[in-house]
């Protein structure tokens, strides 16, 4: 066998690479952890939210970059976690569960494997995940290197809260950052080499490599009577007009209550020649949180009021989002199959 | 676009490709189905297992075989349900929930997708899932075809069967086939031509495709008070020996209890010049359960008895398979990293 830091998934057979990743899945204890055929997991309230999403390389994230950056198993693990947890977050829910599939070349060192499960328990325990429990997962081998993760979720009230709930006359709110996953990409993506990245430009790509959904406010908006509700992955207009469409309203955004966020990327914005409210309105990857309250004091801690929900005009497919009382252009954000 | 017939995942995009595969996708009524950030699932008894597990091409599943045989996307729709409903069953379980990642390249045609959806429903609904509602799932782009199934399930009972509960005295027994899906998969992996096979070559192969694990079984084992039960997801002896390392004891397997599964195998063994009995002890997939029991009489309908658990003679890694009372070449049955 190679030296320790050269060993690679080819090297070790299934139960040596789960020996090596099942101590590092640490989250809350489960009923029954790793091990057996399926973990067991507490289902308080004796219902349940479930979510899946898969990460795969150069689709969903890149080890390397133009502007020189490698991106981490640590990254990649943490992503996967954030991404599944902010599901569960968006219905109103606090997670309980999560298990994982990896898919490995043989080619692909232990060590970043194992910086992958490290990844993917630091996002549990560092987002505040603290109930949710790693019932282990699944690994195999493959051509391209995958994750999968499902996460479960135990409603914080006695409703789940969906996309099609909104009601014209209930303010539009938003939980958590808009568009700096989307400058952290465009960061990293850029021939700008990584090693000139000032400390506000690497927060931007942090954003993107770690993302931070704001897990307290998804179930203190449930609280707070939130009408709808759902995770910012694909970017605000892109999410913005499901919602519309769920509810049969028009979501109209005000486009002054987003020129902050549009500040606090401009200078990276600027540097790469593109405009700072294109991330704000278009970006994916933030997996904040787009909600709607029946009055603006309904707002819990976290939450920003970014527009009203109105009649629908009508319009096929039955809801649209506008920007200032116009239509926008809701073709921005991100679909995995176009182009 | 393309015929319909022609049409490929890279001429659909997301949400186009979504409005066809989940109408396909029918399982038991969830509390909320697709169409939100998570599904919401009722827990009857508070508490529920959950599964995952991936297919990746090439790796877990091939589309053209040696044989000439194309396997559908409706075999491997199904076989991703029997195997992680296979799971649950294994802990004495009832399928409560599915939710599925699909990773595709752009030049998948949409009717394999669909196929592989109908596949998957079909298999929740014919081996009798009936309480699995399927909740949805995630769509993604990438180089290698592969499927990530999640699934929960509620206890039978007031506890799961673990794979560590096996007891020196215990009666071990199975239920569902042996050896078939590893005959079948010879079958396709030979170059006897697939347009040759005969009537019983063609049910072996079906058991290769289209896996039917127990699901009444495991329940039944549950409330018959089995102290140990797994999967046999990669053979007899290799499973059986985890179940022995788990639980620290020897299990010992009665080789002329398994004549009969042999028996069913031998003509297609002799035609590509194998040995039955090995694809009985060393064959994967079938997904039927390895379970103890402490009495002969506790045995439900569907398991017999094939061994009996004895201490372990004291060897590492504290447990062992013997074939009537020797030592067992444990190394058969499938690991994904080895080879």
């Amino acid at each position: 066998m190679p030296a320790a830091d050269l060993m690679t998934v080819g090297n070790l057979g299934e139960s040596g690479l789960l020996k090596r990743i099942l101590p590092r899945l640490q989250g809350a204890p489960a009923l029954l952890g790793p091990g057996d055929d399926a973990a067991l997991i507490a289902a308080p309230g004796g219902k349940f939210v479930i979510t899946v999403d898969t990460l795969v390389e150069n689709q969903d994230f890149r080890l390397s970059w133009p502007s020189g950056f490698r991106s981490s198993g640590f990254d990649v693990g943490w992503k996967s976690a954030a991404q599944n947890l902010s599901d569960v977050n968006a219905m109103g829910a606090i997670a309980t569960s999560a298990v994982i599939s990896l898919t490995l070349p043989h080619s692909t060192p232990i060590s970043w494997v194992e910086d992958l499960a490290d990844g993917f328990s630091s996002a549990v325990r560092e987002l505040g995940a603290c109930e949710c429990a790693i019932g282990g997962g699944d690994l195999g081998r493959g051509s391209e290197l995958s994750i999968t993760a499902a996460v479960t979720g135990a409603l914080a009230t006695d409703r789940a809260v969906l996309r099609s709930g909104a009601r014209p006359g209930d303010v539009v709110a938003v939980g958590g950052v808009l568009g700096v996953a989307a400058a952290g990409l465009a960061l990293m993506d850029s021939s700008v080499s990584h090693v000139e990245w000032t400390e506000d430009e690497k927060v931007l790509v942090l954003g993107q490599r770690r993302p931070t959904p704001p897990l307290a406010a998804g179930p203190d908006a449930a609280r707070a009577g939130a009408s709808a509700m759902m995770d910012l992955s694909d970017g605000l207009l892109k999410d913005g007009r499901r919602m519309a469409i769920a509810s049969g309203v028009a979501i109209d955004f005000d486009t002054r209550s987003l020129e902050a966020d549009a500040l606090r990327l401009s200078r990276a914005a600027a540097r790469l020649g593109r405009e700072a409210m294109d991330w704000v309105l278009g970006g994916g990857e933030d997996h904040g949180l787009l909600a709607t309250f029946p009055k603006v004091e309904d707002l819990p801690d976290g939450f920003r009021a970014v527009g009203m929900v109105r009649k629908s005009t009508g319009g096929e497919p039955g809801g649209e989002v506008l920007l200032d009382g116009r239509r926008a252009d809701s073709a921005k954000g991100f679909d995995h199959f176009e182009g």
